[in-house]
């Protein structure tokens, strides 16, 4: 069976607003090979990854990623793994060839498996799928009151533990986040678990992040997340030494895998935080999972997209039973929300169980994907080197 | 004064050759700032560096460079520090900003120096630019006796060293990387220094690297560059530990100056080669230049393009008196050649000094940049985000 069609659908919401909300668009990938389909999707920046697809080559080892993925052979895993070869050796200097793969790879296990009537996991060889704690992931509010009601809300919802970030967090001053802090406890009420995400705000001044620790201490947060940018590893390393009951968690920048086994290795997180959307799929994913449960490290999905990136980025995770926590989109835009038919949702003990349907087990609605579909062109020389394909085609 | 335009020229060679020659490309960058001009170039896959200029948002921290560009204002070094850091928060997660930001930055450099009248390495503080010896890069050919031929042509050219890399170097046995190398010592003869780029061929396998080190050795090769991946720390570190002769290269993959300073210290290397096309310009060149001194590592410019990217890569560590060697792109396509009408050429003692006119001191042909120029157009929803914009306009 070959590879004959991979079609990039760049979705989007009628205005993007200027919030760290990564469901506002998404690049949805459909593998066709003979009768079979498969669907996967790529985080963030899709014109960019788009381009990575289609451009003309710079040289023998800056190739686009179509060259290395149009009429390959898709009957086993290992031809994926195959195809990553491919890519990493033909893409070299293509920055983007990761991330781009990413939604392809994720389109191939999805294939795949549907092709085998079995769930992507257990074709990455785990027995079965334990349920996670699924943790809301949540924007701060613009004032703690805000905060402390999105907490309640979820708690409402019957989640048993939440994730607050971004917004002013960072950008004030400590005590206002210690107010953040505790207006999210409140909201949340004791019992849950608190996460905290600092969206990189310090890059890498370990004294800035530091002096919220005590705050954090205080409303027993399990963990604070990237408190510096992902390449930072001596800060990370400092602040790590310095916490004593706040573990430290990052990783959703990586985008390949030596990037988080290098993270794994220097930087001391307790968590390592991996999005399939970003660092090559599930295949890439499923790696960094089997070196962080190696070296005791924690391994988490990162997603605040769609319940098709969901799926997929809990796939290499699935069977790693001690590994509890899930990252939940709680509060996506009306795209992220609606794109599948199928949907992943806690039940009443707030745990996330994968679908145990064929391949991803999630259904892509085409309408949904109509809707929201941008009509994309790019041409070279008047040569047409992409152009939105039809949804039904 | 604000920047009031930037414009992305993409250049190609007619035909691609499928050979691992940088210069069959060029990402041209043309700054303006009221009646001031600079000039920069961004390394590699020009049309994806043209759509993370140009891309619709996805959130808040993946927002496209010209957001953080167009309209800031350029009086001073500061002023380009300052709009890296607001390309590093803005586009945090767009993976490729680091890549593009890298022309901007070398022209935002060259346009200061121009107005002040100042060559870009003063600027960066250095008192003077001392000359390097200038080694060729070459590929090798396919047999060695192309390779040899390759070595006395620039010996005969005056080159006191030169680099022999890619083509079929490590994709055959060990004996036939033996002959190639003896090849490249003796076209190249006793005196000269001789450096070997295996072009990431082992991708982290220590002992296929470590296999050719006894040829190397008997052929007094200085360094061996790229042998793993860029993120492939470990295999560098243990390959380093098993080299007591050959030294180690490698940094031509580093895409922002985080990843450089974590290769600096984990990786041990001799010797550092950054792109200033592709790590986020000149300015970050500098700071891994000042890292690597710091660390007593040998900083070396990466250079297989034009002369434009070949001034801006030399500026960073152009005051560093004890880093002598310096890639010079020997066989470049007439593009590579042509673009500049000013050149740097290695003098008789085949040393290459930097030029002493104000920026970069390398002035582009815009009728060469009219013969190359690709006219690339790409839209979303019928509007134009970019068209290829006149050359003389």
């Amino acid at each position: 069976m070959k590879i004959d069609a991979v079609d990039f659908f760049y979705l989007a919401m009628p205005e993007i607003e200027d919030i760290a909300d990564g469901s506002q668009d998404a690049l949805v990938v459909r593998v066709r090979a003979g009768d079979h389909v498969g669907w996967g999707e790529c985080e963030a920046a899709p014109l960019v990854s788009i381009a990575s697809w289609c451009c003309p080559p710079s040289h023998s080892v800056c190739r686009p990623l179509h060259e290395s993925v149009i009429g390959q052979t898709i009957d086993s895993v290992s031809d994926i793994e195959r195809i990553h070869r491919l890519v990493h050796t033909r893409s070299l200097d293509l920055l983007q060839a990761d991330h781009t793969l990413s939604g392809i790879d994720m389109a191939l296990w999805d294939l795949l498996g549907r092709r085998l009537k079995t769930p992507v996991y257990r074709l990455l060889g785990y027995k079965r799928a334990y349920p996670k704690i699924a943790y809301a992931s949540l924007l701060f509010g613009d004032d703690p009151q805000t905060t402390l009601e999105r907490g309640r809300e979820v708690r409402a919802r019957g989640f048993r533990a939440a994730k607050f970030g971004w917004g002013p967090f960072g950008h004030g001053t400590v005590e206002a986040d210690a107010a953040q802090t505790h207006a999210a406890r409140e909201g949340l009420g004791e019992e849950a678990t608190l996460l905290i995400d600092a969206g990189t705000v310090w890059r890498n001044d370990v004294e800035a992040a530091r002096a919220r620790l005590p705050a954090l201490e205080e409303c027993n947060v399990t963990w604070l997340e990237e408190p510096f940018v992902t390449g930072a590893f001596q800060a990370y390393r400092e602040l790590s030494r310095q916490s004593d009951r706040v573990g430290i968690a990052s990783g959703e920048g990586c985008h390949n895998v030596e990037l988080a086994v290098n993270m794994l290795e220097n930087a001391s997180l307790q968590f390592i935080q991996i999005d399939a959307g970003r660092i090559g799929g599930i295949t890439a994913g499923k790696q960094v999972a089997d070196e962080a449960a190696r070296r005791g490290v924690t391994f988490v999905n990162h997603t605040f997209t769609t319940q098709l990136a969901l799926s997929a980025s809990l796939q290499p995770f699935a069977g790693l039973e001690n590994h509890r926590l899930c990252e939940y989109p709680a509060a996506p835009t009306s795209l992220g929300r609606d794109l599948t038919t199928t949907r992943l949702t806690p039940n009443s003990a707030g745990e996330l169980k994968l679908s145990n349907g064929p391949g991803l087990g999630v259904e892509p609605d085409l309408e949904v994907i109509r809707k929201y579909l941008r009509d994309i062109e790019i041409s070279a020389d008047g040569k047409v080197l992409y152009s939105t394909p039809s949804v039904y085609g």
